[in-house]
Order: C-alpha cells, then sequence, then structure tokens
C-alpha cells in the first residue's frame, strides 16, 4: 500500500537519519515507489545523494594523502581518511564483481576494497599484508554499495600494525576482516 | 663460478627431482647460467618443461567437471581437480598483479586464487565463502608463478566444507589460507 506524499517524506526523512548510508534503490524498494520517486522526495526535502551524506557523516574531510601506495591502485574510492586511525570507501558492486551465475559479489572483491583500505591507511611508504582473519557474514548482490570503514587498532614496536575492516551495505554488516600489517619503519 | 656442463646438468637433474615445481628462471639464477641454457640443458636431459612436470606430479589426471562455477571464473589455471578432495591451479604473477611501487604482487591477487580454488573444489552448483583465515608467508614478485593446492579436510552435517590451501613459488610457501564454504546440498 503506498503512503500518501507527506506521510512518506516524513518517514523518508526518518529512514535517512537513522540509516544515513542507505542507497537510493533501497528506499524505493523500502516504500514501494520508484526511485525516480525518491530522488524527487529527496530533492523537496534538500536532503544530498547517498555519496554527498557519507562525506558530511565522515568527521573530518579528509586531507591526508595515501602514501603506501598510488591513489589509482585502492580498489574502491577512498573518501575518508586520517593515516594510522581510520579510513573510509565505497565500492559499487557491477557486473565484473560478481558470479555469472548468480549476481553474487565474488568475495576476492569484497576482500580486496578492505585489504587496499588496510594498504591505504597505513602512514608509511611500505606496507604488507601478513595475515588477515576475514568472515563474509551476507551476500552482497549486483548493484548493491559496499562502504569499507577501517580503523587501526594497534601499532606494536615491531612494525606491526592491526587494522580492522567492517564493509556495510545499507548499514547491515557484509563482510569484517582483522588485518596484521607491516611497515617498514618502526613506530 | 661456472660449473663444467655434464655436472651442471647431473645437478639440474638431481635439483629438478628434489624440487619439481621449480621455473627455469629460477633454475638459471640457481646455477648462475642463461635461461636459454636450462632450457637447452631440459631438452637434453629429456626433462619436460614446468607446466608438463606439475601435470605429471598431478596424481590423477584431471577428468571432473569444476561445478560451482563456470571454469573461465576461475582466477589462475586449473591442472588438477578431484571434487571435493583436492586441486591444483597455477598463477603466472604479471604486472596487472603487483604494486607499480616495488613489483610485489598485491595479497587480494594470491586470496582470489586460492579463494576460487576452494570454489572450485566443492561439489556442488553452489558455494560461497562465509569464512576465512590466511597468511601471506612471503613475498610474490612480478614473473613469478604461484602453485596453489586445495585439500577438503571435512565436510559436515551443516552443509559447511573446510578447504586448506597452501600456495607456493618454487616449492617455497608464499600463502596458505582455511577457508569455511558453504554449499547447497547436505552432504
Amino acid at each position: 500500500m503506498r503512503l500518501p506524499k507527506k506521510i512518506r517524506q516524513e518517514r523518508l526523512k526518518a529512514k535517512i537519519e537513522e540509516t544515513p548510508f542507505i542507497t537510493d534503490e533501497a528506499l524505493a524498494e523500502h516504500f514501494t515507489v520508484s526511485i525516480q520517486t525518491i530522488r524527487l522526495d529527496r530533492m523537496e526535502l534538500s536532503i544530498p545523494e547517498l555519496r554527498e551524506r557519507i562525506k558530511s557523516v565522515a568527521t573530518d574531510q579528509w586531507n591526508e594523502t595515501v602514501k603506501a601506495l598510488p591513489i589509482d591502485e585502492v580498489i574502491g574510492e577512498i573518501i575518508d581518511l586520517e593515516l594510522d586511525k581510520r579510513a573510509i570507501s565505497i565500492l559499487d558492486i557491477t557486473q565484473d564483481h560478481v558470479f555469472s551465475r548468480n549476481a553474487i559479489a565474488r568475495g576476492h572483491h569484497l576482500f580486496a576494497q578492505a585489504n587496499s583500505l588496510a594498504v591505504a591507511v597505513i602512514d608509511d611508504e611500505l606496507a604488507l599484508t601478513a595475515k588477515a582473519d576475514i568472515q563474509f557474514s551476507r551476500q552482497v548482490k549486483q548493484g548493491e554499495r559496499v562502504i569499507a570503514k577501517a580503523q587501526v587498532e594497534s601499532i606494536d614496536r615491531h612494525r606491526r600494525t592491526l587494522v580492522k575492516v567492517d564493509s556495510y551495505v545499507d548499514n547491515e554488516l557484509v563482510f569484517s576482516g582483522h588485518f596484521t600489517m607491516f611497515r617498514s619503519t618502526d613506530k
């Protein structure tokens, strides 16, 4: 059953406040309206598109530079970064990322996004992955947007850095990993 | 110091028997001769090239068909397969697989080879990765050939299969992973 426009817009606003990383596609499904309707609602309510919302949610504008690899070698788009602290990236799952048979994202692409973010967050010219413990908590489908958040958990004297990466689709956890990274210089 | 040809060929034969997955490049380096010399030595000694050697080391010829995904979606080339038991694949590390800065293979490509082999070995139409614990034990460089060996360790009643994958360059362990896979049907 479709809601009256006014009620839908109120609920839409509440929904986006509650889950700021939700896509227009997911909102359209939630309210059983077209994506176009959601876009018009957002414009009338002056709610920016997802990418802009993510940027404003990120506590700082990212003003640091990835050191450990050229930025175009990061898998996904980095939208927030504080070296040796945290980083966020977005990866849109396209046909290139899925099994042809069932349109489910292949594990190594989620791994690649998370692992390259774990490399990118390191404040060093050289960062290599030594170990990773990862979990895939739900399937990701073609068309979904994965938001990976990396958090540096510890840096020890043996040039070892522990980075936790959690990846979400519409605020639902889809992947999590603990990465043990080596760097070239002591902290 | 270069060895006399006869002695070199004897030692070459012994070396290949000891480490059958060694590349011509590694042999050339080991004996401080050119790759061309190694190839001529092999021809004179009737020792087949690496790819053929790997195939003959594989205990059975692989006469089973990958079920869980189309064969061209496997990362690397499968050269041996016994469903729900074991599988072997080869991946040649090219410029596409390495960090531009230091020509070291990116972790997610080694992960992709191992993970897709863990999928391919499953005797089911659907196989999904639930968990993985992985270790990168030494850096892999551009030009090296990675041989991944998957071994199915257990299949339980809850449609969960544990697969161990070890990857080698010239018989040296470079990557190992324990993958927990889900399948669609009970065994």
